[in-house]
């Protein structure tokens, strides 16, 4: 009655492990894929075949030309034939090709992605299909390099590797840009809160990183979070994905850029092993990265605001703008930095105040290019000090009772950061707009698929 | 003006890191943590010490039992003391106390987390202290564990890890089960959609997925999902995470098996090393999983109707109930075991279409006490047959028109599945409610936090 397999998996190889350990096969091998290229040649004709594993594809040789008739640019198939070192420049290996069999066509007259070089608009006008170009999907692959190395960091570090909701009732960056969820019918179709109670997307998880923090000390996560922000840069999303970070018994600001500093580094280190990374960032990893205090950045650009035309007058007390952010980062310091002990006024009820009673202990990471990558803080621990944060910032002490309890019962100093990861991954591959770091971005007014 | 630091991380060991590489420290060390227990004798007092990284806490020796005077069940501490090898049964090595520093008191008469038992919803009602209970900040560390042993998997099957839109105009499974985002003021203040259209949390990212296999043969994600549906059993959550995985050039079930079971033995064997599975958890993973079809499997059903009495009488052609899908798993099989080849009524339009003209190419996995665990299949590949079964689910084939693209330009047969994760992490533990799964739990009526 029961058939019984071998439980082992058995995927054969994808191109990428085909190359990177290509022992001799003296024997036929299968091999399956999209055609990228074709060229055709009196006696001979070539091939280049990916699968998206890797940015080198696979170099086809057909000693029979009349092998490939029928390939086409997009055509998926699958090849036999023998792998073998390859004379040519260009290539370790080739697949000598003894059989074609084409498993999905793919018409070049009507074919969307075609060779020549497509527009960024079109292609997210072409969402679905714009994974097949070289951009994009290399791309997804330097995602993938990134989170699993941001995995395997905060493993070393001691962090657990934890979800928190999407769905709130919370707005915790209090900027009322949360995406609400609409009612839903109940029995009788009247429209009700399928919660009971109004419920948001969340724009941050930190809140509830700290509840957990309290209970078992070093959590971070990966996750979506959204803001109905209409602003079209090229730094937004309506939907973007964050790495966050929180852990107890931190006091120091410096300690905490420094998990962060070595966190960004090991991703360069890995995404740099990949291939994908740049020069100038390889240079980045060598360095400390500089920090310096908000007060100390203002100054400088105070002292350069007549030569360099700001749209914004730097100013003790006002927020940092981009253009200043950017010009700390490409010509001030010429690479990352981070700017601490920001004004408590311009930041989040949530911040521990310092001293000094006018600032908070907080950090920005300014990168070149993009501004601000990280933000983060030591949260205020202090119930006293915590409660007339809310009341400064016309926040309900029972709403959040909750958080106060946290403070309560064993509150212990802690802090943490957040890290937007479409930005990340345009600092790592150069891309200027975050809408080409994901693979199917939302933005105001756009979302397809 | 700049300061400069080391950039190698500074992070204090865990508690589960000191414990499992013990060096032996003639000098003092700093530990932090939470008492969880505290026993005074006339010349001894003794504490257990945890910040949550490792299910044994720390054994805390206080030889001056004055020193233990100000702790209390639940108070965060700093302990400064020497790590020495323990005279004492339970456990190897203990912290000779030398001072100690409460960094948040913890009131005993008001501490809502008390040492005796506290029942399920008592705790739920208490979602922001719950992870310092014992039970739930092991669940915790399994999800973490869990986790990662999944994406090493997939990594060394060649999987790209990625993340699909959370936001979505496209409801997959269409059983209109899906959020809907609420219209947000436009400048003049009218409720507008955001998007241009109407936009949904996704129930299933895997059409998405298709799109990206398409194009890097293997891709899989775990990502939130979200079904606005009333029931209150204990298998569904209103919002769950899911592990998604799609991949080209499969055309075989019984390999799509394979790659699911060694999956999931990979995360028992290594949440087993852990600590945290059981016995019949480890058995399961020594043989190969019980493989049958549906056809089969209602013939097994027939057989017993009689002497088990089902609330729903089992038939070819009706859906497999949980009472069903528990019995062939729990008694006809005594643990995991897939089901194939469904009927093609009871199934989405987008699974591939068996030679008989009535069943489809699809697998469950049924495990015990659970039930389904993870549902996958083909996916028809075929544009004809693809267009007739949207039609005859009442699609529109305009609206799937991108869905349609992936097949007409280079189509390849392929395939894939969804698991539910807090199923998975409750066969893991035990634990019988996947609200006891998932750090804050949202169903029908509830969302605190």
């Amino acid at each position: 009655m029961f058939r019984r397999f071998s439980s082992t998996s058995t995927l054969p190889p994808t191109i990428r492990q085909l190359l990177s350990s290509p022992a001799p096969h003296a024997s036929s091998i299968q091999v399956n894929g999209w055609v990228k290229s074709i060229r055709r040649q009196k006696r001979l004709a070539f091939a280049v075949i990916s699968d998206g594993s890797s940015a080198l594809g696979l170099q086809a040789v057909f000693r029979d030309p009349a092998l490939a008739k029928s390939l086409t640019n997009g055509a998926s198939v699958k090849l036999t034939g023998v792998l073998a070192a390859s004379p040519g420049a260009g290539q370790a290996h080739e697949l000598q090709v003894e059989a074609v069999d084409v498993l999905g066509e793919c018409d070049p007259a009507t074919y969307p992605i075609q060779k020549q070089a497509l527009t960024v608009d079109y292609l997210r006008d072409h969402a679905h299909l714009r994974a097949r170009t070289d951009p994009i999907s290399a791309m997804l692959r330097v995602r993938d390099t990134a989170l699993r190395s941001l995995h395997g960091y905060f493993e070393k570090q001691g962090f657990c590797y934890t979800h928190t909701p999407i769905l709130t009732s919370n707005d915790c960056e209090g900027a009322g840009e949360a995406f609400r969820i609409a009612p839903v019918p109940d029995s009788s179709n009247k429209p009700e809160e399928f919660f009971s109670r109004p419920s948001f997307l969340t724009v941050s998880s930190q809140l509830h990183l700290e509840a957990l923090a309290s209970a078992i000390s070093r959590v971070y996560t990966i996750s979506p979070c959204f803001r109905a922000e209409r602003s079209q840069t090229n730094r937004h999303l309506a939907e973007f994905w964050m790495l966050e970070a929180e852990w107890a018994f931190t006091q120091s600001v410096d300690d905490m850029c420094a998990v962060v500093e070595g966190a960004v580094k090991e991703v360069i280190r890995s995404a740099g092993a990949d291939a994908a990374a740049r020069e100038d960032l390889m240079a980045v990893v060598e360095k400390p990265w500089k920090r310096m205090t908000y007060t100390e950045a203002i100054t400088e650009l105070e002292k350069v605001s007549d030569t360099v035309s700001f749209a914004f007058t730097p100013a003790w007390g006002k927020a940092l703008q981009s253009e200043h952010e950017r010009w700390l980062a490409d010509t001030l310091v010429g690479g990352p930095v981070f700017v601490t002990d920001y004004p408590a006024t311009l930041k989040p009820f949530y911040m521990r105040l310092n001293d000094d009673g006018k600032t908070v202990a907080c950090f920005d990471l300014l990168i070149p290019r993009v501004g601000e990558l990280v933000g983060g803080s030591l949260r205020e621990e202090r119930l006293g000090h915590l409660e007339k944060a809310l009341d400064a910032h016309s926040l309900s002490r029972e709403e959040y009772g909750w958080y106060l309890d946290l403070r309560k019962f064993g509150g212990a100093p802690h802090g943490g950061f957040g890290m937007g990861f479409e930005r990340l991954i345009g600092w790592l591959t150069g891309i200027e707009n975050v809408r080409e770091c994901i693979p199917m971005p939302r933005w105001a007014g756009r979302m397809l698929l």
